[in-house]
């Protein structure tokens, strides 16, 4: 039996899906004339299983942060050391996915998984190692690390929906881990490693050279394990990617909500599909990102994004400046009049 | 000399541009890595005059209602009255406008061009008559009317400017606008009636017929002023469009940021621009309508959408659903830490 047995995903209510629809039929606009924003209100109106939802009461976001060894061959525009300083801005308060989370109403919870630099303790709780293996030459994690990783994901989730979050958004912050997310990607859409390559976080042609080396080994390396996602993550993955695809499955079991961020959140995503199939219906995608792997998952596991704002950041934040159209949606379902409510007149009568 | 006369356009201020992008380098981030929002911070804090730019204190929507004559040949999906109803609901807090407005921090005004019906006093202070004539056989609006019109957009953006809005947004009400819409980006865009002509509120094919007909019809009747956009406006416009061309030049001309809404009120930022040539520094575009005139007006305009999620209300909802994105841009350099803030490393010298 595949390890870890995560229990089968309920899709989200059907019915509460109907009765959602149904509402936005009977408000006072032309159907269907908020298009998407009808669409995201009904999903998640089918996430919570009533009609109209309620409001978010807490809308938290889960940064999980790691090192990777592949960067030192030079994947990255930036020194590994910035992992762990950022690691510091997220406890301070002055990234941009603190700022986001302010000024949306959501809060920042920061999990170390495998920074390469001491945390704090309140961080550290579940980490796993420093740094992950260098993929390219290495497995990323062993057996067990991958086995706690995924566990400290889904612990994570658990702990959270118990904290009383409605809505879940991971984040990542990980010097070098587009490259793993592009193995990833690579491994499980049968793409040429070449289609996958981005710039990251800005790196120049000769560091695109790099990275594509590395993505290359990695693949090959990644081949003989493809269909088992555990054994995949720990190949070729990182405890950062682990912990995010046992979060993400987690989040279905437990009927949340979650808006997808970009390219490593949603690499960890497609595993997390395969760990649980279905998960895929309680998530929604934030954003398109700048990343090219970014389009191959968002085809693969059929999700059409909020936003398409070029963002190439990471840490949760292109699902952060896609959460206020969430809350919107719910607040058309909740407080908009019907066509009987204020007395407005229907479509013209053809029969 | 043309009427009405409105004084050159100065361009938001390009010193703060350079201090904003020169600031977001700072910012502890891949230079660049959050797109869109970068620019609409810098464009913000430019059309402000100051880096970083102030919070938005009084984003305010101005919803312009009108009726259309030509909508008795059956253009649209609903009956006429439904413009008088609109503004009543519109009054009572419980349209789709009034429900986002409300949730993101905005307040609405409502403003009657000529409604076919009554409407208090408060909001039938500038009204210029009752409905505006059937443009594929008549005038919209008397010369004097079209004059009445455009000055009384003008000073409803005055009067909010004065008031300490600091972001203003148009919305349209009126059954069977987008057809007068359609003529006027069909004139200004030299484009075939039948590539113009949308769908509106949810018309069938018969509708959709006589829609055609109808922009035809009015945009033979327009080919004489084309170049004249006073003119235009009065020939196959209406007051609401009229009133909303003043209102967004006259907006540029008070140095105030406009977020753009879908088809009517970008038809009428269209003749905004040839009134006061250079105000389309001054708007951003919130969406992308599923009209399909739309695009026409976002391509001409130079403006790429914030959003595109296949809305078709107007109200100003397009723009509304845009605006948390520019009031997180301005938290964004507002609340980051900067690199050296936060001691985070830059990118790897390669030197």
């Amino acid at each position: 039996m595949a390890y870890p047995d995560f229990p089968s995903i309920v899709a989200p209510d059907q019915q509460v899906h109907r009765q959602a629809v149904a509402r936005h039929g009977e408000l006072a606009k032309p159907a269907g004339s908020l298009g998407r924003l009808e669409e995201l209100g009904v999903w998640l109106a089918a996430c919570q299983g009533v009609c109209p939802p309620r409001p978010l009461g807490r809308p938290r976001v889960v940064v999980f942060a790691g090192d990777h060894g592949v960067a030192a061959r030079g994947v990255s525009a930036y020194p590994a050391e910035v992992t762990g300083q950022m690691v510091t801005n997220f406890l301070t308060g002055g990234a941009a996915v603190n700022v986001l989370a302010a000024a949306i109403g959501a809060t920042v919870r920061v999990v170390d998984m495998a920074v390469d630099a001491d945390t704090p303790d309140t961080v550290a709780k579940h980490k796993v190692r420093r740094s992950s293996g260098s993929i390219d030459v290495e497995d990323a994690l062993s057996a067990e690390e991958t086995r706690a990783a995924i566990d400290a994901g889904r612990a994570v989730a658990d702990e959270e929906v118990d904290g009383g979050a409605d809505l879940l958004i991971a984040g990542d912050m990980g010097i070098g881990n587009t490259t793993p997310s592009a193995v990833l990607v690579s491994a499980l859409t049968g793409t040429e490693p070449v289609a996958v390559v981005g710039r990251g976080t800005g790196i120049d042609d000769a560091a695109w050279m790099r990275k594509t080396v590395a993505i290359r080994d990695a693949l090959r390396r990644a081949r003989p394990v493809t269909a088992d996602p555990v054994a995949l993550l720990g190949c070729v993955g990182g405890a950062d990617l682990a912990a995010m695809a046992g979060f993400l499955a987690q989040a279905a079991v437990r009927r949340t909500p979650v808006v997808l961020d970009g390219l490593a959140v949603s690499a960890a995503a497609m595993v997390a599909e395969e760990l649980a199939p279905g998960a895929r219906e309680w998530w929604v995608a934030g954003h398109r990102s700048a990343e090219p792997a970014h389009e191959l998952i968002l085809t693969h596991l059929q999700l059409r994004p909020l936003l398409d704002l070029d963002l190439r950041l990471g840490e949760g934040t292109g699902a952060l400046a896609a959460l206020p159209l969430v809350q919107l949606s719910v607040q058309l379902l909740t407080g908009m009049a019907t066509f009987a409510d204020a007395d407005v007149s229907g479509p013209v009568d053809k029969s």
